[in-house]
C-alpha cells in the first residue's frame, strides 16, 4: 500500500448563491482592492490515503466527495491525486 | 488588463486543531471507507482578477490572502494562478 495525497475542491455551482463569497468580494472592495471581478468560496479538503494505487485513491476519493464531501444539488468537486512522499523513511521496522 | 484566475487554498497551520477534518474523519470511518490516514478542511478561494499580467495578479492575491482572508496565526495558504480564457469572445463590442 502507497500513501496518496488527494486535494479536493468543493465549490458552489455557477449560478447557485455564494454568500460568504458575496461577503469577502464586499470586504476586498472595502480594503481598496479593484479589479476583483467576482470571488467563490467553498472547501477545501486534504485527504491522505493508503490506495494500491493512484487509479484506485482517485476512485475512492470520488466515491468520498459523492457520498460525502460534497452536496450533488449544490457543490461541484474536482480533485487532484499526488503520491505522498514516503515520510516512513525515518520508522524502519527492523 | 487581462483576466486572471486565482486558485486559493487556506488551511489550518500542521499541528493545530481541525475539528471540521475531524468530523469528516470519523465520518468517513462511519460509512466504512477504511485507508483514510488524514483529513484537513480548509477553504477554497477562487479570484476572478484583473491584471496588467500574471505576476501583478499573484502579488495581489498574497496580499489579500495576508490582509483579510488567512489568519496568519491558524492558517497557511498557497495559490495558483492562471490567465483566464477570454470569455468574452461571445460578446464583440461592434
Amino acid at each position: 500500500m502507497k500513501r496518496f495525497h488527494v486535494e479536493v475542491r468543493v465549490k458552489p455551482r455557477p449560478g447557485l448563491l455564494d454568500p460568504e463569497g458575496k461577503a469577502i468580494h464586499h470586504a476586498l472592495d472595502s480594503l481598496g482592492y479593484e479589479g476583483v471581478a467576482g470571488v467563490r468560496v467553498g472547501k477545501a479538503i486534504d485527504l491522505e490515503l493508503e490506495a494500491s494505487g493512484r487509479n484506485e485513491a482517485e476512485a475512492r476519493a470520488r466515491e468520498m466527495c459523492r457520498k460525502l464531501l460534497a452536496n450533488p444539488v449544490t457543490e461541484d468537486f474536482e480533485l487532484t491525486v499526488a503520491e505522498a512522499p514516503s515520510e516512513d523513511a525515518g520508522s524502519p521496522s527492523s
